[in-house]
């Protein structure tokens, strides 16, 4: 197995390198659209599962539209169409017919031409309300808290697997209030979910916050985001919440009766993560060795690795390596017992370590002899030797640990990164160097952010929540400002 | 409400209305498409719980494929691709604009037109198997043991709510085998998965028996199904499982080093189920006042309703109420307390008898004094008075007892409506009538299938697994046949 690129050489195709040979993903025959394999996918389960609790817990229920658009819906929010009109997939036949030229070969149909065109889902805010307008007549209706697990199409030119692909995984809330201001705790309700998710799960730290206007989803009043920074300096974000006030239910005419008796538009918001998620977990924990997966999603949380030579070594360690392992299943651990003789124990060593196991333990001769096993933590690299008695609870105690121990190292690269600047030149050398996110003043105009974006390709992340009001001067353009915000080059 | 349509007077449209009234599902603005609301999705997701499940038990493990197949793979294994051609949607282009002739409306930009089309999946082989061949070098890498969670779609032109939708919801399982016994042994294990959830959760009673050569999947070398009889007499597929052969391996060059270091090429099968056995769940069990679940897939165990008088009465009730709840939730039901202020009794009654609720209690003033509830079962609707004391575990053990009886009910149901014939008057009788699994001797030719169902509208659903040999006489042709098929009027 070759081996990896390192991060410091170049952390892009360390990234790369790393996604395909830990078995997460690998590109399709589909421009643009890529394959989760297994391993990579039961880490998109796990987060699916803790994720979808979240959601019940706050009341949600999951539901499915349809994949397809028709045109004549997908215009009728004009900012949201406007936004995702350059990269959609468009359906425009329902039939494939023999090539009369080529035996063997299919060719479209033209006489299947659809009438009205669809649009595969870029995202559902305007089948979803059409939807709801049957679904709404009265306060009493109201609200609605509905999710959906789905597929969703965006035609992307330049693509990475995870972080921006033509066809990803995601969910979608979609939630209908009789009140602004309910509409607004839910959007707040929701980036909080997230950001709890990213940083008890994910163990990523996020700050929360709002987008500036140009940098608002489109159709959106107001965009709520969680931002992550990764190991190369530059920022990734994470899940939006996006509050929509009433533009599609102004769209799709959605009224509701009030209690008064009278009619009213609906309020709106959605809200959404995606597979992107999996990019961020790479690149926020890993190492040169490659992944680091937090227990709290890891497909495998202990691997035991028997060191023998013959058989019957083989048969006695095999007794102590499967008795440990049910006392861990019975903890809750997910544990694999790896007694393949078609492979060394530093092979699989090594190709734990890639596939980033949180905890390996090692059972040799010596260990049968002494009541003792080795213990070897990927957060760490830190081997340890311990009494095979009692050892189980040890090492579902170490999970705790890890978890932990990579929230903050992740946290302490965060704060480390996180640097306020007061001139434009050491903005720009921050930018241009080691990155991270930098807190800066700025004038609050959408004219100034797109030249910092331009001379510097850095953007403004967020305006984090709860921010500090304080009085200063814009690093571009010296104006009046009344607050900083954090800037970083983002993925 | 306005009341169902009884099953005897019309079961098509009662089943229509059925979907929609309990909240299953309804039609989009999408031909053909669904949207399946939440309580309906609620059943999906149970379905796909208990199905995940079996499916990890038999160690497999999920993974996601592209939606989108190129054309040039779509059309690699010719049988397979002329069996769907008729039902593709295509994408041709990916972006839209703005229409010149009509501000704010949007037209397919012809500058963006793909060199190749894609085809939205009816199914994944094709691309699935292009990815296989990158996967599989040796015997080492089998078997690959592989299903995916995904959304399909199929141009149906007459559509049903569940039964047949343009795009739908499923499960596609593709596994890859050194060896044709072990691609066989897995495709009759997974329809016997399939088989043990349709009778231990859907609590409906299957056939499981093979496919005759015009009734296979298109690319198959054989397909094992299972059957179920629906309260009309007809009979629904409720899943299917194929044994592809080396069709596709061959198709995409997927061969492996056995390890004698020959090449060989790999054997296949694929297994689905989909949100049509929804529909089967409704049909197989439900009668005139709405849904009956068995409580393995019903999303609400238990209702509690209260009959009061007065905020006074509420209160006490409440207590009451929610004490017991928490008793069941303990004992693993979900409950559901309504004291909605703004419906009466009577409505909420017949609204969860609607949505098959398994068991109702209704504690009222009189209950308080008495120290009883009353409890109503969904599937015999019989009421009976008990003892508040204890009766969490009498509700929990009537899951039991209402499980079994629905499966019951639903076996008599099959084994009276399975009946042998000998004469083909007999048989045209029958399926003109009342319709049911009709048992009967069949020469074995494509021919005589085909007459059959142009004059009967019956085809043969499956030869049955194990089925006795027996000689006998074609009903049709009179000429020799070695064994009874089953044949029946199908959805």
């Amino acid at each position: 197995m070759a081996k990896l690129t390192k991060r410091e050489d170049n952390y892009s195709q360390w990234y790369n390198e790393l996604v395909v040979k830990a078995d997460l993903a690998e590109n399709s025959e589909v421009r643009g659209c890529m394959v989760i394999k297994p391993y990579g996918y039961s880490i998109w389960e796990k987060m699916q599962a803790a994720l979808d609790k979240m959601f019940k817990d706050t009341g949600h229920s999951n539901a499915y539209f349809p994949l397809f658009v028709p045109k004549s819906l997908f215009e009728a929010e004009e900012k949201n169409a406007e936004g995702f009109a350059k990269e959609c997939a468009v359906v425009t036949h329902y039939r494939l017919k023999n090539d009369p030229n080529n035996k063997g070969k299919l060719i479209v149909d033209e006489n299947a031409k659809l009438e009205e065109e669809l649009i595969v889902r870029p995202t559902s805010e305007a089948i979803i309300w059409k939807t709801y307008k049957n679904w709404i007549q009265s306060y009493r209706d109201l609200p609605i808290l509905v999710n959906q697990w789905a597929n969703v199409v965006r035609w992307e030119m330049r693509t990475r697997l995870f972080l921006r692909t033509a066809e990803f995984l995601w969910q979608e809330g979609h939630t209908a209030h009789a009140t602004k201001d309910e509409a607004i705790t839910e959007t707040e309700q929701m980036i909080g979910v997230y950001a709890k998710f990213a940083e008890e799960f994910m163990a990523v730290p996020v700050i929360q916050g709002l987008k500036t206007e140009s940098e608002r989803f489109a159709g959106a009043e107001e965009t709520y985001c969680i931002e992550a920074l990764m190991q190369d300096g530059k920022a990734l974000q994470a899940g939006t919440s996006h509050f929509l006030g009433q533009n599609f239910a102004k769209a799709f005419d959605v009224k509701y009766t009030t209690k008064e008796g009278k009619q009213e538009f609906v309020w709106a918001t959605s809200w959404g993560v995606s597979t992107r998620l999996i990019g961020a977990l790479v690149m926020a924990h890993s190492d040169d060795l490659g992944l680091v997966l937090p227990p709290k999603l890891a497909p495998i949380h202990v691997v035991i690795v028997p060191i023998y030579k013959g058989l019957e070594q083989l048969d006695s360690i095999s007794n102590v390596a499967l008795d440990l392992k049910a006392k861990l299943q019975d903890l809750g651990l997910s544990v694999k017992y790896d007694d393949r003789d078609t492979h060394k124990p530093g092979f699989k060593f090594a190709d734990y370590e890639l596939k980033g196991v949180p905890v390996r333990v090692a059972i040799g001769p010596k260990d049968l002899e002494n009541g003792t096993i080795e213990i070897a933590r990927r957060d760490t690299l830190e081997k340890s030797v311990i009494a095979l008695e009692g050892s189980a609870s040890i090492i579902a105690e170490l999970m705790n640990e890890i978890q932990i121990n990579i929230y903050n190292r992740a946290s302490e690269f965060q704060k480390s990164n996180t640097v306020s600047v007061d001139s434009y030149d050491e903005f720009k050398e921050l930018i241009k160097g080691k990155g991270g996110f930098v807190s800066a003043h700025w004038d609050g105009t959408s004219e100034t952010e797109d030249r910092i974006k331009l001379e510097t390709k850095a953007t403004i992340r967020c305006i984090p929540l709860n921010n500090e009001l304080e009085p200063g001067k814009c690093i571009r353009t010296g104006k009046p400002s009344i607050q900083r915000v954090i800037f970083a080059k983002a993925y």
